[in-house]
């Protein structure tokens, strides 16, 4: 523990402690398949610079991000952890982190009030340094913690949306220390999205409808790296994507990769499912009820729990069932349904939290295992030192030490480059008067 | 023309003005098909910026290329061309140029001596900006005609190989000019690889050789935007990419694309076709004519005809005979196959030059459309002038406005932001001390 | 109760009664999603052929298959049910079929005696109708109840596997009824095996083992439609199918379909999963451990539990270990595994029992929407009478209503052939002499 | 020459003789790549069952079928040809196979009543064997040449369209000879359909148009094998296929493979490009072209060259001209194009006759390998003798055997079953009484 910090495993606050066996298992598959973290990572940390650092962990608290802070613990560091989403959180996994020696607090039921509450004991051990997801600890320390926040080493971020408030607290001239842009890094952003998102969320949506997706109409609201990554893997399993964007690149771009681009009036009528990967909040409001169909099923993959607005749903709906697991049904009555006809069911997966986490199992372990690597060694160089205060990513070096640790545990050899094939052409460059 | 300049079409240099009939259809089915270059980009140059400026344009010389032309000098402009491949020019386009009242220098069927010869004719009409292609016309013109060299008002330039040796020059102090990157602009780089290198290299393949791509093997060298635009075609086309290359975060991306990844020693010996696509020189030579199998087809699709080195081959073969239009078969003893046994047969498409371009249409016209609307908006924002000296890229909200330009004629219609889709949580950043 | 029969919900044999309500509620959710037999089927009973009638239903036992059995009892028919595999009954769906009135005997947990006793409990209801999987009901009957078994009226069956069982039994003289092959109707075959198959074993897959399947290789042992439709979407995550097959043109379909043909031995030394599919038994066992990778992870799609040999596994191991639910870890010693040096880890899912419902959610409700219309309407065929003794398919008439219901309810119009559109030149044949 | 045969090769027509150099190149190169029809067929006619008798050639007249011919000629046949479409032939292909001592009736330019000329001619031959295609020769036998036609000794055909006709000439008992359905044979409709029609008709559409298939809508009428080959292709270039079927079964295929399914007045307004695949008359005619939008491009992929119907197009446009080669547009004024408003401009590839072997290279050599050996075995079969009147197929262990030699020249390993793979559990059917 360092000196003055609040860190203390003792301190947790947790559902079951009884559940750590299952934790511990679980936590031991994801190490299996991590070869990056549990390896090039681990073997990184060896040269004692977490030593005695008091580091939070702020992500969703399942197996792969457990197998982080148990990295980062097992090089000396004192890690306090809480889950980045009141929903996310796996009560068997923070039960073998404190079980670990780990400050955890999180529970998977106690909502809302209880999680703030979590992030703010969390902020309370003052932590040197923050792996965090969405800026949600960062933020908090911001407002509520600022002696701690001024002190803090750094931050290493996880999501596009974080980033973004990273930066406007630099712009603000509110962010005093050096944070580290995980998400910018190639061996997170290139993967994570395309292809973890894309197959977390769509077998989170049919492992909770057991649905066909063969055949379905897709609206897929946001063209930014999740909602295509969502999109191949719609049109991969026989789907059709109808895609809604406001950019004109990026629509240019949905509709060569062979998808039906359309504004969001035209697009609901015709969706069986509908996602929302914008990254902002209410793409689905009060005013695009009227125009869904009769039995359409609601999900969402951004950051934000209120891309689906469940609240104004919750508002306009007579009635609101749990008619399966993970499957909350709203019926509109006639008049909210804009039909001026019939009632109309609404189903919601997953209380519109990110349905690839809150209702499924998260990424797939590989993919975590990159976008942790990123995070554990973005980590560690802010814990050595020597970045300006300001927004930074890894150096590609670093980068591309990571894919290449990947590569070689998968047994992949690369080519090497030979002398002669350089660009002879333009040698003559340098003849050049 | 231009006061002072070489500029006078009754100079060029072309085959067969007789052909210009034929030429002038083919360039008005382009134009048809290009709704981005005559109607965005033509009403844009209204404002008499071209109005007189000789403009060297040297791109490969077929239809598209000649819309570009035309456009520039329906502007006002005095247009001068060469091609930037002495393989892939088109005479009855060339004819139609000239008939048009555009000077230029270029023959297809007349080898390299005479492509050098154009491209200084080129420079000789001393133009003021350049349209160019691998930077062809502005290193020859950096290192014969250093004076016209240092008048230019400016270059745009098309490809990934160009803008590096235009960075080069710029390294070596050596640029003293606007340059304009159109290759690093989203409406050029993000569409012209994925989906115009892809679908058109394979076309050229499979018409050049009436070949089946389901069940290949097709070994891609290099894995750059090029590379991976050809592997997603082949792949779906029921074909097997095995792709080299160096770079680990390349190399994952490619294996978690779906492909084998390999050393080329591993992967030549399964190779049905062979394709080059570094950007760089001999990615198949000498050393690897021993690993080849007997009937192993190799085409090119990088910037430099030296990718598959035809000069070895031709050196190391007892026998070389044109065995199809476009296929030059290259017998090796067996002394040269390395195996020790049998004589082998190596077939070679299109003489390694561009197979989608000398062996075939070139990219498709709506990618051109976009590519030249961002060459044509980057010449005319260097002939307005105001930027520095240095390597520029149209500004994003010019991007935009092409994207929007190519939707807007495909009937596509893009949402709005609404205000209440904000990141509402970051707000209270703004109350933090 | 028909007279005489033993049909009775009160014999019934269930894990837990109090499971009901939670299994009313799955079953509510496939018939919002079965329009096809809540609606076309449920319609076509309405004629009283099932009044009375005693019917088994011994297919997986979970909410799909429930739907079909109200469905039946709502027809007026006595449903009697077990399932037709020893792990994949739901013991809530059990509990909701006997509280509506149907006899059951099936429990999720209580393993093959209890399964056999099970079925034969049903066989002692006396059927005169059975809708069968893999035919394992009829089987038994045959061998032990040949009373009843000479007495019934008519069997359906699902599966390719139960089919050729079926034809070995008329092919002995030794099949006295009407058979349905429910498999060989055009809406079970074309879709239950290329769609459904290929989506809810991916799924299942994935969900047991949280991983990714792009850049995985895939081995599938067997390319019939099962093989083929998971390889199908293997590719489509970004895997890389390696298929193992004997038939030569199933083989030049796999190569053509861009898959690695290679056989078994060749192939297994690559694989991070396998696949079984050949519906056969033992495609993995002895001879074949020691080709597989440490860290392997096996799986079964086929009819049987036993084409992954778990009984071989288990002698040959020396540690067999749960590491994760629905994962068995089978630790092989050094000399089983065939390398001579290092003990190696291979993991089953669901215990080799079919992954896709012993270890998963059974294919999606839409496919069996379809598959159970054509067992309804196949059964419902048999209870009106006039078929011959032996194997039938519905007609192509009954077919094509099935998934014109299908369509319908979708919303989707199909064209209608104009009287021009014929075969004009045909018409003179007529003229001939 | 069969003794009182017409065969004689001196009674040629043909366009130019001195074009055979250029043909022959063309027919070596296609042998290079048939292992089957060079290895596996040639092999087999060794047997002398072809020896003196007169064969008739009539299918698509380009490389891969004057390969068929000359191993038909070398197995000692004498072997008279004509092209089975009056567009198809190949001037330098025909003066080939004559300097090969082959009879040929056909020219590329002579248009329908020279065509019918040619058929009339082969007939005159008086074949005992026809190889045909869409049974064009065996129609107009049976009506013109009946004395020739009651002593053919047998027919082998290549089309469903051609195995409709021959089962019609069945069905009127005028069907006096064994035929063999080439079509049905799984080394034809699997591989030619799926892989050969997709690719040769995307590739002749997109090299006739020079245009991008990535966000493009295409209307596919019909939804048999040849319409789902192309949709698949179209899908996998990034297109959008849209699909007009009159049968459920198959819409609900399509819907399932991800296309729109419509009827073809909601469909043709979409539409970029229209691809009829129907195998009937006039699936896009006068009642349709209300319905295009200005600029649509139309193709046909059927066996009949109108399917597209040009006659009724040519009646209603005010102006036709050649716009590029291959492409001829209609100018329907705006009465026809029933807007009431504006001028329609309607593109139709290679005349409407079948684009990928009229406007392009035919199928991928190697699937005419598939198939003419498909069609060289039948032929042989035929000539041994032993087949009753009707119509045959040629043996699932024939069918196996070219599959296999195919494979083999591929170097792919097939497995093999081992005993203990067999389905143990029907074993005890036998004890049953």
């Amino acid at each position: 523990m360092a000196d003055g910090s609040g860190f203390d495993p003792g301190k947790s606050e947790i559902a079951d402690a009884d559940l750590a066996p299952q934790g511990h298992r679980a936590i031991e598959w994801a190490r299996e398949h991590s070869p990056v973290v549990d390896g090039f990572l681990r073997q990184r940390l060896t040269d004692g610079a977490l030593e005695g650092r008091t580091i939070a962990v702020v992500v969703h608290l399942e197996a792969k991000t457990a197998l982080l802070a148990t990295v980062l613990a097992d090089a000396g560091a004192n890690v306090v952890a809480a889950g980045s989403n009141p929903h996310s959180t796996r009560d068997d996994i923070a039960a073998a982190l404190v079980d670990r020696g780990i400050e955890v607090h999180s529970t998977r039921e106690s909502g809302y009030p209880a999680w703030e509450k979590h992030l703010l004991a969390v902020a309370d051990a003052e932590p040197e340094l923050i792996i965090d997801d969405g800026a949600e600890l960062t933020l908090r320390m911001a407002k509520y913690r600022p002696d701690a926040y001024a002190a803090l080493a750094g931050v290493t971020e996880q999501t596009t949306t974080g980033v973004l408030r990273l930066q406007r607290l630099a712009d603000s001239g509110n962010l005093p220390f050096a944070a580290m842009a995980a998400n910018n890094a190639a061996c997170k952003h290139l993967f994570d999205n395309r292809y973890g998102t894309g197959q977390s969320t769509l077998q989170a949506m049919l492992d909770l409808t057991n649905m066909l997706m063969a055949g379905k109409v897709v609206v897929i609201i946001g063209y930014g790296w999740v909602g295509r990554g969502i999109a191949t893997y719609v049109r991969a399993l026989g789907g059709r994507p109808m895609v809604v964007e406001v950019d004109p690149v990026k629509g240019l771009e949905a509709q060569m990769d062979g998808h039906v681009v359309a504004p969001i009036g035209d697009a609901l009528p015709h969706a069986d499912f509908v996602i929302t990967a914008t990254g902002g909040m209410r793409a689905v409001t009060t005013r695009h009820f009227g125009l869904l169909k009769d039995g359409v099923i609601l999900a969402n993959a951004g950051h934000h729990d209120l891309e689906v607005d469940v609240a104004a749903l919750g508002a306009a709906a007579d009635d609101v069932t749990e008619v399966r697991a993970g499957i909350d049904r709203y019926h509109l009555p006639s008049t909210a349904s804009g039909t001026g006809t019939d009632r109309k069911r609404v189903d919601v997966l997953a209380n519109g939290a990110l349905v690839n986490i809150a209702g499924g199992l998260g990424h797939p372990i590989e993919i975590m295992d990159l976008s942790f690597a990123v995070q554990g060694v973005g980590c560690h160089e802010l814990a050595r030192g020597g970045y300006e205060t300001g927004i930074h990513v890894i150096s590609p070096e670093l980068d591309a030490e990571i894919a290449a640790a990947k590569l070689a545990d998968g047994g992949v050899t690369l080519d090497q480059l030979d002398d002669d094939q350089h660009d002879e052409i333009s040698e003559f460059i340098d003849e050049t008067p």
